[in-house]
Formats: C-alpha cells, structure tokens, sequence
C-alpha cells in the first residue's frame, strides 16, 4: 500500500516514521507545512538515509494541477489540520481512499468532507488507535451482557492536558453514561493516555484497560483503517464502525453452532 | 424460574444466597451431603427467616422415586460433586434444564452427562464466572483483530492454590499459547481470582482484566447459564460458548450498515 | 496476648474469627448487642466448636462491678458503636491497652476516651487496616523525595458507599490535596475497598495500592496496634502514628551508612 | 548545577534534553564516541537553538590534558559504557561529583571506579530511576513491618528484551527471594518498563508498582543523585543507599512523637 500523508507535527512525524517500518506500506510523500527543510526525505530527517521515502512537499505544491496524478498513491492519511480536506479533494475523485484522523472539523468542513465520500472511500474519527476503538466495541457490547453492572471510565492524562478526554467522552457516550459524573480524569506528571471502564458486579469486577506508549498508535490505527477501506465500496466510515464490523466477521469464524 | 440447587459447600453455600436474592429466581430445594441439619430451609440458615426458600433434602431424599415430579424445577444447578450426575438423571427426562459448574468429571461421567442432553438442554463449564467468559471470547477476537501482538496471562490466586488456575489455562489453550512459558501464577495472601490477559502492541498495550470479590461470582455466571438454557433446544452446551453466542447477538443489535 | 471484644456486628464477628486463628492471641470474650444467644461462644459460632473461645456477655454484664477484674485480659478492641468507651473505662485504670476502630466519636465521647490514656495506652483510628496506613505513611515520605510529582487519590467501593472515603479524604488532608479535586470515588458494584496513590512525574509514574479481599483486615490492623500498645508506655495514640514508628524503627535496622 | 554528560546514545540523548530543561541545571558539555557533527551543541540537535549548552567533544578532547580544568563542571554524568572511567579519572581529582549509570562493569573496572571515592564523592548503580530506587526502601520495610507477606515481584518489558530486568533481581535479592520462582517476566509489545512488588496478606493486598514513561526518567534519576553528592563528603555512594537516607531524613520531619 502507497501511502500519502498531510501532516509532520509532533504526532505526524511519528505516524511518517510507522508507516516507513511497516513492511506492507511505503510512505510516498509527506506534505507539510513549512518549508524550512534540510532535507527531501522524511526518511533521511527520521534516521533511514538509505531509503528515500516521504519526499515532502509543501501545500502549494500538493495544490498544483495533477499532483495526484503525477505522485500517485493507494490512501491518504490526515494528521495535519482541518483546512486540509479541501487540499486533497481532488484525490478522493481519483478514488484514493482518505482516512483523517482530525481531531476537531467545523460543521461545514465535516460536510465538505462527508461530500468527498461519493467518490471514494473515507474516514474519519478523532480518536483513531486500535485499543479505543476496541473498547468503545466491547464495552457495550459487555453492558448489554451484564446490564446491571455500574460501569465508571478513568481516563489518565499528562498534566497540562486540560480537556476531559475526548476518547472518554464518546466511551460514556455510547454506554449512556453522563460524563460528569461517571468519567474520572486523573491528570499527573507525563501519562501519554490511559483509558479504563470498569464494569462492578456485586461479586466481580471486569476491567478493559487501554495504555498508550507512545503515539505511534495512531499511526496503527490509521494504517488499520487504511487497510479497511482498500477492500470497502465507496462511503463514509468512523473507526467504531470498522472496529464493531471486524469484530463480526472475526468473532463467527471460530462461531460453535450449538 | 424455580431452581434446585445440588451442593451446599462453601460454594455451594453462596450459590443459594445468591439465587435467594435473585428476584426472578426462586430456590425451591438444595440437595445436601450431610444430614446434619438445624435448619429445614437454606434460606433459615443464611439469615432469611421469612423465606422459606431451599428445603434441605439428602441425596437418598433426592433418588427416591418421583422426586422430581413432587418437586418441579425449571433449572438444576450442580456445585456437589461428579457423583451426583447419577443423581438428577432422571430430571432431564421432564426436561429439566441442568447446569453443572463441576470442576472435573472423569471421562465415563462425563458421557453420561453428556448422554442427558438427548433429553434437555445440559450445560458444563468448570469455569462459569461471566467475567472468565467474557475474557475468553473478547481475547479471541482481539487476537484476530491485532494478529502481531503479544499475549501474555497472568493469574492471582491465594498462596495455598497449588495449580496453575483452570481458567488461564483454558484461556492459553485457546489463545494458542504454550502455557508454560505464557501463564504467570501468583500465589499471595488471600486473593480469591484474578485474571488478565495482557495484549502488548509496539505503541499500545490492551489488558482485559477480571477480579473475584465473591464465590456468589459463580452463581451469577449459573443462573446467566440457566436461562440461555430454558430458552435453547435440547443439547449439550459449555459457557464459552453461549457467551459467543450472546456476544454476536448483541453486537448485531446496534450494527451500523456502513 | 489475651484479647476481649467489644462488637459483634459485620465487621466484629470477622475480627472475632482473626483474632480466634491467630496462633498468638486468645479471644477471651465477647461483648455484643444483642441478647438473642444460641451460642455461649464465639468460636461455637463461627464454626470452632472445639476451641470456647470469646465466650459472649452483654452490655449490662460487662458494667457489672469486677467484671474486668474476674473476666482479665490484656487488651479490649472496639468495633462496636461510640458509647461503648463509657462501659470499658474502668478496664483502663486496670491498664488494659484500648483499641478503638469507632469511625466516629462526638467530641465529648472522643475527649472521654482521650482521657482514658492518663491511665494506660489507648489508640483511636478509624482507618485501622495496615495497607492504608502504610500508604499514609509512605506517600507522606513520598511527597517530600519528589515535591513536584502531581499526586492523586483513586478510591474504589461498593456502589452503596455514599460517601466519600474516610481514608481517602485522610490521605488527602495529610499529602496538602484539595479532596474535592483530588480524590477520585468509583462506585461500582461490590468492591471492598481498594485506595491507590498515584504520583505522577514528567517520565515516570509510581503508585501505591491497597485492595481490602475481607473486613478480616481491619482486624490484622487491630491486633498490631494492641501488640504495639503492649510495649508502650500510656499515652493516646493513632494508627499512622505507631506506622510511622515502626518505619523508621524498621528502615534504620538495616541502614547502611555511607 | 553545571553538568558535564559523557554519553549520547539512545538514552544519553534523552539525558541531555532533561538537564538542559531542568531550570537549576547547565548542561556544559557532552562527550560523545562519534565525531559525525552536524551540530556543535547538544541544545541544537535537541531543538533548543537559542540555548548553546552541552558542547559536543569526542573522547579524544577530553583525555586532553587540562579539559576539565578548562571546561569546569560540579558533576559528571556517565550513560556511556564501562570504559569511559578512564576517561574522567582526573576529574574525580578535581573533586568534580560523579554519577554512572553504566548497568555493567568488569571488576577490574569497577575496582578503579570505587578508587575515585578517595578523591570526591562518587555513585554507581545500573537501576537509577527513583521509581526503582524507592520501590526498593519502601517495600524492604514493608516486608519488616509484615514478615508473614507473600511478596511477588512481576517485570512488564519489551518483547526484545531477552533477560530478566537487573532491577527485578535486585528487588528479589534485597527482599530474600529465589527470582527463579519469585520473579515473573512478561515480554509484550513495547512496554518501556514496569515494576511491580505484590504484598499478598490474608485480607488485603498491597502493591508498589513502577512505570516508565520515557527513558528520561534515567536523567531524573542522576540527577537527583548528582545534587545529593554536592552536599556529601567523599565515598562511593549507590542510589539504594541515598533513597534510604532521603528516606529517614525525610520521615523525622513530621515525625510525630508519642
């Protein structure tokens, strides 16, 4: 898989370097937002010198007439902000699947972008790891098991981070829990993201723990969704919904017909 | 549902509290060992006095002729010994439904047992917790979901626990882990259970973790199994299963056609 | 070390049942409520018919004249309401070592008991088990080895706890924590009672747990409180206070100096 | 505090960055092996443009005679490798602090070390982080107050990593524990390190428990250790040592006397 990326921040940088040790996908180019550049290739700046992947360009250049055509790739990934959909519009018609994991579009850039699904498929979600989504899926489906449980959220986060975290908004969102009260936001010292649902039953306690170790795993779950829409028809998805789809396919078959 | 409870150990002891404070349950008797007997109902003993739930009956009570005519159930539930398969064989004719949470029968009970399910509907599970069930299945598919991660078992159980737990165990074997070097045991103090199953990504780590407060844990995961059964066609169920089953029918629910 | 016991609600008769399969104390008596008697022992009771341990009086015996005198032991522990320390004062002027777990006393009732330690060594803590008054102690040296580490509290109970935790809130009080923003309560089901500190630095996070299997343990706490009181001279003192003596009596003993 | 940093490897980097941050510290220079420079300070490379701290020298330059005269410095820091103590031996005569990280040395090597403490205050340990450092004074004492504690230890590391974590074995040995059976390792995914000291009683279980979020909890560490040297005399000192004298400092200022 020919990978395009829009974005080299903090995160995007990380999510350049994944993609290039992935042995299935090669990063093709990183549009980024400076031109302050020592170097052509995100993989010389990320310490690969051999291998020539990521050549950057800036927006402008991405803006030019046929810079699809003539830089082609598989998918489009998004780390970069949300003015960007309208720089790759014109790749969604080439069918280049999009995946942006923005954490934050106007209205009227979510729109847009929703627009862009008629043509091919797109993603978008703001809280894109594996383990999230993962939780999100299994979490209700175990409140529907164990109705009566009480189910609280920690989330644990870097000190500086102010919001409640957003992943644990849409968990108590989804589990129908009100957020004020049952999300528990524990903020010390350099914690990357630490997610937890408990679900108490009177004599036992089940625990579904996610822990970030560096943010490379939004990177996994990009590639994850990436990957999805390669073998999905046109239409626009959230990261929930191909985690809960996966889960069906995977869980019937190993299914036991009683 | 009026329930008819073999055993009255330690466990056993629990398991009719529970069904006791269950109100759609009813425990119409309890088949005990000993005839040692300063109470005519379980629920005299365990300090529900109005009640009158759970008349005590010995096991020669309980083999007599029309035994189960005179005292209909909807569901038996087993936490005695393998012996007493031979005891409620008769039960399965008028469809009975039976539960055995039996830790180990040897292979000709076993067959009998199994034998009873050309009758009724006839479930066994050694290890009957929902949370144990619930690991199992979740961590099956989070395997297939995340392939490439490492899956490591650790399990926490009182210093006097001789064995590696009967549940990781049956997690590893079903994970595909070769348990001797997959299984981590904890003997300390008094912890009653606990379980995890660590999932280890380059950038994430995923823990499903489950905690025993009480042996009543058992109870819930029975009377769970008892009515999946009341509602199910005769034949021969295990809990991993019927948590499989209830997994795929929940999540069904609020699919999202993408 | 011969023990009496004032209380034998929930909790008592779980102290009662440590202190009888503690191999260095005697259970000499039992003082409860109630008059309703089946049994003239604690230990027939709780299943030891062998041992006539904590043979049961009631209030009205233990006021009796002499009755500390004809019914000798060498320490009393409370688990049973705040008046009771009106009905052992004369056992202080014997020099019977007093251990109070009452989780509340009016002021007149705790400037009483106060006044008993003229006379022999009295302790009062609400929060008894060693687990938690370790963490008081430990968090406390804690804080002062990495005074810029963000520290918060996790407590975690029952769903019927209403209330913020005791122990939490005195955790709180002694690290300089506003409980409002700094004590995190999760109520779920039927934990016992798990506490957990945790201090955060910008690379690295450290964390303090205590999980209560049973009310067994604040009995573990009693006894080591009324051992301490045997070697000490008369004076009122407090659980985190003899936990603080015994670490620094502790950690010198293998001070290495350099 | 002026710092002179030999070392800057993978971890060695990380170093330099929490010096030049820490407000109270200079990083003056930084020895390195290779002489491959783009840049001629470390607070360049590190993204710290306005900064010019830690001046890159090779090996060479700083076996030069007069170096550390001419480049002046209160402590050294060593992430290098076992050979570098030969490099900073004269500096040791100069009496300029040294702290080394280095997690292994020949005897031979670690005989010339310990022979700098003739000079100035020295310090060697291969488990630097304060985490490790007080899991190991905190649950020494633990054990002392609780004798009759299962005590487990579980490491969380890296699936790379082949061998059992050095700090685990440590902790095992400080604690009187066969690691064969006491020690219990799990390989996953890429969990930087987690340390865990399980106390397991009857009724309640305590636990200390160590993670890393970034190897720059190295540079806390040593740095921690390099200001406890500034005010010591001279000696060989190990991190152990200066947690269980910070300890008992720290604990007799609100020691409260009964």
């Amino acid at each position: 898989m020919k990978v395009g990326l829009f974005g080299f921040g903090r995160t995007g940088r990380l999510v350049a370097d994944e993609i290039i040790k992935d042995k299935d996908c090669t990063l093709s180019w990183v549009v980024r937002a400076t031109t302050q550049n020592n170097h052509d290739f995100a993989s010389d700046l990320l310490g690969y010198p051999q291998l020539k992947e990521g050549r950057f360009f800036t927006k402008e250049e991405a803006l030019a007439p046929n810079f699809f055509e003539t830089n082609p790739v598989d998918a489009i990934i998004d780390f970069s902000s949300s003015q960007a959909v309208y720089e790759y519009a014109h790749a969604a018609k080439l069918d280049i699947r999009i995946v942006s994991a923005i954490s934050h579009y106007e209205p009227k850039e979510l729109d847009f972008f929703k627009g862009l699904s008629t043509h091919t498929a797109v993603l978008h979600s703001a809280n894109i790891t594996l383990g999230i989504n993962f939780l999100l899926v299994a979490s209700q489906v175990l409140q529907q098991i164990v109705p009566h449980a009480d189910i609280e959220i920690v989330e644990e986060h870097f000190r500086e981070k102010k919001n409640v975290s957003g992943s644990a908004l849409k968990l108590a969102d989804k589990l129908g829990l009100d957020p004020v009260t049952h999300v528990n936001s524990i903020r010390v010292g350099g914690i990357l993201g630490k997610h937890e649902v408990v679900f108490g039953l009177p004599n036992q306690t089940i625990r579904l723990t996610h822990d970030v170790i560096s943010r490379g795993a939004f990177a996994t779950g990009a590639l994850f969704a990436a990957r999805y829409l390669m073998g999905a028809p046109k239409g626009f998805y959230n990261m929930e919904d191909i985690m809960r789809e996966t889960f069906i396919e995977k869980i019937s078959v190993d299914r036991i017909l009683v």
